[in-house]
C-alpha cells in the first residue's frame, strides 16, 4: 500500500492557497500518516501547555492536501476510512485554562479565566487499553477528529468545522464508515488529522485522547453531484454533520440536510420532516470548537422505504 | 392497583397553586390517566389546528398535581416508571405553522410565517405498530414527554422543561428507568403527561405521536437529598436533563450536573470532566420547547468505578 | 396624591394567584414605595451577599399586584411613568460569584466559579451624583427594572423578563415614557420594582445602582387592544422589547413585533421590514436575566409618515 | 491625493494569499474607489438577485489588499476614515429569499424559505437624500461596512466579521473616526469596501443601501502594540466591536476587551466590569453576517478619570 507522509510543515488551515503533497487516483488505497493535535510537543504530564501553544503554528496539524485526480468542483468526493493505527505508545489529554465546554474561552467570555492546566498521558496497557489510572482508563475507538476538502475562496483554520467537514470531531469518522465531502476545488485538496484514540459526545473538555495515528483510507468521486454539508454513512445509518452556533443553528442544519438526503430517496419534504420528528437521532459531536458539530441520524432501512 | 383520573380540569402549568388531586404514599403503586398534549380535540386529519387552539386552555394538559406524603422542601423524589399502555387506539402527529424545530415561531420569529398545517393520524395495526402509511409506520416504543415536581414559587407552563422536570420530552422517560425530581414544595406536587407512541431526538417537528395513555408508577423519597437538575437512572446509565437555550447551555448544565454526580462517587471534579470528554454520551431531546433539553449520559458501571 | 405601599410580603413571582394590595383607578395618580433588588439587605461594602442571598426568599421584591378597574383580559395597559424619586440616601451594587454577564452562572455553566464577590455602596454627594470613590461616580438616571402585569397562567419569577414586561432592565422605563403591557388577566394585575439609578445597556455585571424608590405612575386602558410583547413610547420614539435566548431571538422578537406597530401606522410588511434596516435602533437592555432583552427603536416621525 | 482603484479582480475575501494593490505609506492620504456589496450588478428593480448571484464570485467585493508599509505583525494599524463619497448617484437594498434577520437563512434553516424577493432601488433628489418612494427616504449617512486586515493564516470570507475586522456593519465605521486594526501579517494587507449610505442597527433585512464609493484614509502604525479585537475611536467614544454566535458571546467579547482597554488607562479589572455595568453602552450592529457583532461603548471622559 502506498504510505504517504506529510512533506514540509503540516497545514494549519484547510486551504487550496498550499501545494499539494501528493496526487491520489480514485479507487486507490493510501496510508497517510498523521501527527496529534498538540503536534507532538506533550510527551509528559510535566510538560507546559503555554509552551507548546508557543512553538506550535496552530492547533490541529493537518496531513495534506492530497489532490484527488479526476474530482472537479461540484463533485462529490466519497472517503471510505478503512483502518487507523496508533503511531505513537501513548495518547495525551488535557484540560486547558482558555478553552473547553465548561471553562472560559475566546468566544464565552468570562471576568476570570481557570487558574489551572492539567495533561493526562494515557499508555496502552496489556490489554490494549488507554491507561491514565484505575479510573481514568479507556478502550481504543479510533477516530478522525478532523477531515476535510478545501472550501472554495477561504482557508479555514483546522479548529473550524463546516460545510467541507474539517474540525467536527465526530466520533462516526471511524474505520468501517464512509465519509462525503462537497468538492469545491478542482482535485478536492483533501486533509485529515487530529485522530482521536477514543471521545465522547461534545468532546466536553475540549481535548479527546489525542495520538498520531496511520489511517487508511481509499476515494471514489461521485461526479456531478452537490451536496452542501458532509454526510456520513455507517452500515446501519445515514448521518449529517451540521456545524454553527449557537448549537441549535448545527442541529437545525443537520435535519434539514437530513431531508435532503431522504428526498433523494423519494419523500416528500413534509413526510420527511415528519418521519425524522419520530425516529430521528441526534448528537452532539462537539461543544469546543469555533462552530459546535450536530449529528443528525436516520436508520437506512427506514430511509429508504420510499426508494 | 390504585387508579387515579384528573378531577377537573387538567392542568396546563406546573404549579403549587393548584389543589392536588390525590395523596400517595410512598411505595403505593399507582395508575395514572393522562390525556394527549391536542387534549383530545384531534380526531381526523381533517380536523383544524387553529381551531384546536382556541378550544384547549394551553398546551400539555397534565394529570395531577399529586401529594407525595412525606416529602418535604429540599427531598428528591425518586420516580419508577413501571408500565405505559394506550389508552385510545390511534396517536396523533402534527405539523403546526408557528411552532417546530424548522419552522418560525414564537421565539425565532420570521417575516414569513409558514403558510400550510397538516395533521397525521396513526392508527395501531395488527402488529401492534402505528401506522399513516406504508411510509410513516412506527412501533410503540412510548414514554412521557413530562414529568415534573411544582417549583418553589413559579407557575410554569407545561411546554417548559426546567429544574423541576416538566416538558423535557426525553425518550429516556420511559418503563424501566427512573426519573429524579427536585422537591421544592412540601408533598412535592407530582404532574405527569403528554405521553408519545415513540419520538426520536429533538422532536423536530414539535410534535411526536401524541395519545392518551395509562401510566404505572411508584414514588420514593430521598430524605434531605437536593438534587438542583432532574436526573434520570436506566439499567446501564446516569443521565441528567438540562434544559436551557441556547442549546449549549442546555448542554453545558447536564454534564455540569453530570460530573456533580459523578462526584457523590468519589470523582474528583477536574477527573469527572476528564472521564466525560472520553465516555460522555450527549443527545438532544427537544429542539422545540420554551427551552431546549439536553441529556448527558455516562456509563454506571464507569461512574462507579470510585465508589 | 395616593400612596401605596406594599401591603404583607413584597412578592417574588409576576403572579394573578396573589391577592392584590390595591384597587387603582385608571387616570389616578398613584405613588408606590418600592425595595431594592437585595431587598434592603445589603447596607454596608462589610455585608455578606452569601448571607443576603439566604435570608431573602427571592430576587427584586416587587410592590404588588394593584388592581386596575376596568382592565379586561385583551385589553392593553398603559403606564405612564411621571416621576421616580430615591428612598434611601444610597445605592448598592456588587459583582457576583454565579451571575452576570461575564460570571458563570446557571444557565451558562463552567467547571470553576469566581472566587470572590464585591460590594459598591454608592452614596448621594453634594452635587446629587452617586459617588462610590472618584472614578465609580454617576448621575441620578433612575428607572424601573421591573415593570409587568401578571401573564395568563404562568407565575414568574420576577428576575425574568417576558411578554408580560417583568424584568427588562430596559433604561427606557422611565420618567417621561409610557410602558405598555398586555392585559392577561382581569385587572391587569401589576407589578414594579427594583429602581435602578444608573445603568447602563446590558447591565453587564448583573447589578446597577440597586435602590429603594417612590414611584409615581398613571394608568390607561385601551380596550380590546391586545399586544404580544411590551411596547416603549417616548417624546420621540416607539420601541419594543424581546426578552429571549439566545440573544439574536431576543432581537428577532423586538424588529418582528416593531414591524407590527408600524403596520398598525399603515405600512406594508415588507417595507416596515426594509424601513428598519435604514433606520431602526438596537440596544441591550440586559445581557444577565433569565432571558437577554434587546430593545428596538424607531423615530416616531418616520413611523408617522404612512398615516 | 493619491488614488487607488482595484487592479484586477475584486477580493471576496481577507486573506494574505492576494498580491498587494498598492503600497502606501504611514501618514499619506489615500482615496480608494470601492465596488457595491452588489458588484454593481443590480441596475434596477427588475434586475434578478438569483441571477446577480450566480455572476458574482462571491458577495462584498474588497478593494485591497494595500501593503502598509513598515506594518509588522503584533503592530496595531490606525486607521483614519476621512471622507466617504457616493461613486454612483443611486443606491440598492434587496430583501432575499434565503438572507436577512428575519428570513430563513444558511445557518438559521427552516423547512419552507420565503417566497419572494424584492429589490429596492434608492436615489438622490434634489435635497440630497435617498429617495425610494415619499416614505422609504434617508439621508446620507454613510459609512464602510468592511474594513480589515488579513488574518494570520486564515482566508476569510467576506461576509464575516472576526478579530481582523471585516464585515462588522457598524455605522461607526464612518469619517471623523478612527478604527484599530491587528495587525497579523507584515504590510497589514488593508482592504475595505461594502460601502453602505445608511443602515440602521442590525442591518435587519441584510442589506443596507448598498452603493460604490470614494473613501479617503490616512494609516498610522502603533508598533509592537497588540489588539485581539477591532476598536473604533470617535471624538466622544471608545468602542470594541465583538463578532460570534449566538449574539450574547458577540456581547461578551466586546464588554471583555472594553474593560482591556480601560485598563490601559489604569482601571482595575472588577472596577471597569462595575463601571462599564453602570454607564456603557451596548448595541448591536449586524444580526445577519456570518457572526452577529455587537458594539460595547465608554465615554472617553468617563475611561480616561484614572489616567
Amino acid at each position: 500500500m502506498r504510505v504517504i507522509r506529510q512533506k514540509g510543515e503540516y497545514s494549519h488551515v484547510f486551504s487550496r492557497y498550499i501545494e499539494p503533497i501528493a496526487k491520489v487516483e480514485p479507487g486507490e488505497e493510501v496510508l497517510l500518516h498523521t501527527q496529534d493535535a498538540f503536534m507532538g510537543l506533550i510527551q509528559s504530564e510535566n510538560d507546559n501547555l503555554e509552551e507548546m501553544r508557543r512553538k506550535r503554528r496552530g492547533p490541529n496539524p493537518q496531513t495534506g492536501p492530497l489532490y484527488i485526480e479526476g474530482a472537479r468542483t461540484g463533485d462529490t468526493l466519497k472517503v471510505h476510512i478503512l483502518n487507523i493505527e496508533p503511531d505513537r505508545d501513548f495518547a495525551v489529554s488535557a484540560v486547558h485554562k482558555f478553552f473547553g465546554g465548561l471553562t472560559p474561552n475566546k468566544y464565552t467570555r468570562m471576568i476570570n479565566v481557570a487558574s489551572s492546566e492539567k495533561i493526562y498521558i494515557y499508555r496502552f496497557d496489556e490489554e490494549g487499553m488507554l491507561r491514565h489510572d484505575d479510573f481514568l482508563r479507556f478502550p481504543w475507538k479510533p477516530f478522525m477528529g478532523t477531515i476535510a476538502t478545501a472550501p472554495d475562496l477561504e482557508a479555514l483554520s483546522t479548529l473550524t468545522p463546516f460545510e467541507n467537514g474539517g474540525n467536527m470531531d465526530s466520533p462516526d469518522v471511524k474505520p468501517g464508515n464512509i465519509v462525503y465531502l462537497p468538492v469545491s476545488v478542482d482535485g478536492a485538496y483533501f486533509f485529515t488529522g487530529d485522530c482521536h484514540a477514543i471521545q465522547g459526545e461534545g468532546e466536553l473538555c475540549g481535548t479527546a485522547l489525542e495520538i498520531p495515528a496511520k489511517v487508511t483510507l481509499k476515494f471514489e468521486i461521485i461526479k456531478s453531484k452537490k451536496i452542501t454539508w458532509p454526510r456520513i454513512e455507517s452500515p446501519d445509518e445515514y448521518m449529517v454533520v451540521g456545524s454553527a452556533r449557537p448549537m441549535e443553528d448545527a442541529a437545525r442544519i443537520a435535519y434539514a440536510e437530513l431531508i435532503e438526503w431522504m428526498m433523494e430517496f423519494g419523500w416528500d419534504r413534509l413526510d420527511a420532516y415528519q418521519a425524522l420528528t419520530q425516529v430521528g437521532k441526534l448528537y452532539c459531536a462537539n461543544m469546543v470548537d469555533t462552530y459546535y458539530s450536530m449529528v443528525a441520524k436516520v436508520n437506512k432501512s427506514f430511509a429508504e422505504r420510499r426508494r
